[in-house]
C-alpha cells in the first residue's frame, strides 16, 4: 500500500503500521479509533481525473489509489458502487428548492451503502489472513457482510451475533448468504458481548464499523462516486442520515481526500440528521459535553444507535465542513418516503430518507437557501424494511367491482375529471 | 421510429402500423398478439459494436438502435438495466458444470427485470398521449410500473387493480410510489375484469404485457446487455424462469436481432423452466397440444400463471433456438435459493432463481454437457419475498450467551476445529 502512510490515534495522535487487522490505539483503547492517512503527495502525482474517467472497473475499486487495500488481495466480486444519480426538479421543489441530487445507494447488491464497507473488510479479512469474518448486528452491517464474504465462492465464512428477538424477516437474508447466525438468548448487549469473546478468543476478523477503521474507507467511496458523476463539482451541501456517526465521518473523509489530491477546490458543507427519538450525536454536537448515551425511540432501525461509538469522527467530519446538525421525527420521516417515492421512483427505508425531512427543516428555518445546490444519498432499499413502508403509505381504495362506483371515487379523489 | 418496420400478427401475419397503443390484430383478438418487426438492414447500417462501446448512457437506452421509441420522447430517468453479471466457478461446480454466468436482474431499480418493460410502458403512453397507466398485478410487473413512472416526476400517474387478498407487503412498494391503487373486493379475475372496463372507458394506456407488444422489446434489452457485458460471444445455453411467456420471449426476440444486425453468430439454446405446479407451458411445449388452464400451486408467485397469455411466443422462440422445457418443485427452488446465495451472494425470489433448478436436472440428465458455458438471469430481488426466504433458510444456531456453549457447538458444526 504505497498510497497509505500510516494509522493514525484520533485521541493521542499516535501512529501504527496500517495493518489489516489493527482496530485500536494500544493507549487509548476504545476511545482511541484509528484513522487511516494517505500519502496525498504520492496519490497526487500517480493519479488523475483522466485516468480515473479511463477505469473500466465500475465497481468501487475504482478509487483504490484512495483505498487501504494490497495490489494483490482478490476483490470480492459483487458489483458494490456505481449506484444511479439522479437529479430531480419535482422533489426540489416541494424540498423548497431549486436542484436537489439524489444517490440511491439502496441499489447496492445486498440493499445497502454498508456494502461499501463490507466489501472493504472482506479485502482486509484475506489481508489479514483470517477465515472468518465476524460482526453483531441484525441490519444492513450483517446482511452486506454475509453477502459480499459468500460471493468469494466458500474462501471466506461468517459469523453474525443477532439477539434473540431478532426479527425472521431480517435473518432471512443472512441465512440464505449462508452465514453462520448465533441467535444468542438475550439482549442486543449479550449478543454483543459474546461475538466479542467469541472474535478475540478465535481470532476471526471483526468487522465492527465502530472500531475498525478501514470500514469508514469503504463508505467514503459514496461520495467519491458522487464526485466523479457530478464531474468534481459537488453541491453546497451534502446530507446523511446519522446512526453510529461511520457514514458521515466517511464522506468527510472523502471530501479531505478529493481536495487534498486537487480533484475538488470547495467542500460542501456536511448536514447530519438524527432521529428525534435517537439523537445523542446532536446533543452533543451542540453542547460540546462529551456524548450520553440514550434510548432507541424511532423507526429508523438502521440509525437508532443509543451508543455510538464513532462519534467523535462525525462531529469532528461536520464541524470541519462547516455543517449542521438536525433532528426529525418519525411522521416526518414517513412523510419523506411517501415523497420520495412518488417523485422520483425511489424507495427508501425508514434511515435511507430521514435526512429529506433534514433538508426541508433547514430550508425552513432559511439555513439552508432556496438556490443551494444538495446533494443527499438514499443509504438503503426501502424492501429492507416493508413493515414500515407499509405504516407510510396510505389506505389502497378498497372497492366492489363496479365501474360507476370507480368512477365516483375517481372523479372525488380528481384522478379523472367527471 | 425508422428502425422499426411493423407491427406483425403472429397469428394470421396481418401488418399494422406500429402505434404506440396498437395492442392486439383487429381480425385475430386475443390470439392476435403483434410483434414489433424491425428494418434489420436499416438497423445494421446505422449502428455497431464500436458505436455501442461509447455509448455514455448506462440504460437500456444505449439499445435504443433497437428499441421501438421515437427519437423526442422523454426517457423515464430510473436507472434500469446495467445490471452486473458474474461467472461462478464454484456454483457452475455444484451444478455439475465447469462455467456459469449469472446476471442480477433483481438489482434492477424497483428490484426487478420488469422494470425493462415498465420503463417501456413509460415511454410508450407519452406516445400516446395517455396521462395515466394502468394495470392489474400484484408482482413485479405493478411496482416496476409506479415506480417508474413515478420518476417522471408527476407526469404520469398510475391506476392499479388488485384481488382484495393482495399481502400488504406487496402493496406497500406501490403506494410508497404514489400509485393509485385499487383494492377490488373480489378475487384476481374481477380484479382483471374491473381494470380491463377502466382501461377500455377512459381510454388509459395499457401495460399487460400478455397484450402490448412493447413489453418484449423492453424485456429484451436483459440479452442485449447479456451480449454486450460477454463481449457478444452468448453461452451455449441461456435459461430462464418462465410465468406469462413474456420474458424468454423477449430473450429470444434479442437473439433474433442480434443475429440479424451481425452482431453474435450463434445463437444460445434457451432452456424454459417453469415449477412443476403450474407448468402449462411446458405441457404444451411437448404434446404441441394447445395450451390447457391449470391452477397454480406453487411458491414461486412471479411465474405462477395458470392462463399465461404469451405462450405461442415462448413455446415459438424456445423452438427456434432448439432450446428445451423442464419443470422443477418449490422443494428444489428453496435448494437453488440458499446455493445461489453461498456460493455467488445473489439474494434471488423463488422465480427469481428457478432456473438454476432447471440447469441442474439438465445436467444430470446429460441434456446440458458439463463442459457447456450457461448463462442464467436471475430476474427478482429476494427481499421482494421474504416470507418465502425465511421458509427456504435453514434456522439459526439459537444458543445462551455462553463461549463454551459456543464452540462446543462450533467444533460440531464444523465452523471450528476442535
Ligand atoms: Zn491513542
Ligand atoms: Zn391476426
Amino acid at each position: 500500500m504505497e498510497n497509505v502512510s500510516h494509522l493514525s490515534c484520533i485521541n493521542c495522535g499516535k501512529e501504527y503500521k496500517p495493518l489489516p487487522d489493527r482496530y485500536l490505539c494500544y493507549d487509548c483503547g476504545d476511545k482511541g479509533l484509528l484513522e487511516v492517512e494517505y500519502d496525498y503527495e504520492k496519490v497526487a502525482a500517480n493519479w488523475s481525473k483522466e485516468e480515473l474517467a479511463n477505469t473500466a472497473d465500475q465497481r468501487i475499486w475504482r478509487y483504490r489509489s484512495l483505498l487501504p487495500i494490497e495490489d494483490d488481495t482478490p476483490l470480492p466480486p459483487l458489483a458494490v458502487g456505481n449506484t444511479p444519480i439522479y437529479e430531480s426538479k419535482k422533489l426540489a421543489e416541494e424540498l423548497g428548492l431549486e436542484n436537489i441530487w439524489i444517490k440511491d445507494d439502496g441499489l447496492n447488491p445486498t440493499g445497502s451503502l454498508k456494502d461499501r464497507a463490507s466489501a472493504m473488510a472482506v479485502v482486509k479479512a484475506q489481508e489479514a489472513d483470517a477465515k472468518i469474518i465476524s460482526c453483531s448486528s441484525t441490519g444492513n452491517a450483517a446482511s452486506s457482510l454475509a453477502g459480499n464474504a459468500a460471493s468469494m465462492g466458500g474462501k471466506l465464512e461468517t459469523v453474525i451475533f443477532v439477539p434473540g428477538r431478532a426479527p425472521g424477516g431480517k435473518l432471512a437474508q443472512l441465512l440464505i448468504y449462508g452465514a453462520n447466525v448465533v441467535s444468542v438468548q438475550g439482549d442486543y448487549q449479550a449478543a454483543y458481548d459474546l461475538s466479542a469473546a467469541a472474535i478475540k478468543k478465535w481470532g476471526w476478523y471483526n468487522r465492527n464499523a465502530a472500531i475498525n477503521p478501514y470500514m469508514v474507507e469503504g463508505k467514503k467511496t459514496s461520495v467519491l462516486e458522487m464526485a466523479e458523476q457530478m464531474d468534481f463539482d459537488l453541491p453546497d451541501w451534502l446530507v446523511f442520515s446519522v446512526g453510529d456517526g461511520c457514514t458521515i465521518a466517511g464522506a468527510w473523509k472523502a471530501l479531505k481526500d478529493l481536495k487534498e489530491i486537487g480533484f475538488i477546490e470547495k467542500v460542501p458543507r456536511l448536514l447530519g440528521v438524527q432521529a428525534e427519538g435517537c439523537a445523542p450525536i446532536t446533543s452533543s454536537f451542540y453542547s460540546g459535553e462529551p456524548l450520553t448515551v440514550v434510548d432507541e425511540n424511532t423507526i429508523a432501525d438502521s440509525i437508532a444507535v443509543g451508543n455510538p461509538r464513532n462519534f467523535v469522527k462525525a462531529i469532528r467530519g461536520v464541524k470541519n465542513s462547516n455543517g449542521e446538525m438536525i433532528n426529525v421525527s418519525d411522521e416526518e420521516i414517513y412523510e419523506m418516503m411517501r415523497l420520495l417515492g412518488r417523485t422520483t421512483g425511489i424507495f427508501g427505508e425508514p434511515a435511507g430518507v430521514a435526512g429529506l425531512a433534514g433538508i426541508r427543516k433547514m430550508v425552513s428555518k432559511g439555513e439552508i437557501k432556496s438556490n443551494s445546490r444538495v446533494g443527499f444519498v438514499v443509504t438503503g432499499n426501502g424492501l429492507k424494511d416493508v413493515k414500515n413502508a407499509r405504516e407510510a403509505a396510505k389506505e389502497p381504495l378498497s372497492i366492489k367491482p363496479d365501474l360507476d362506483l370507480l368512477e365516483k371515487e375517481f372523479i372525488q379523489q380528481g384522478v379523472i375529471k367527471g
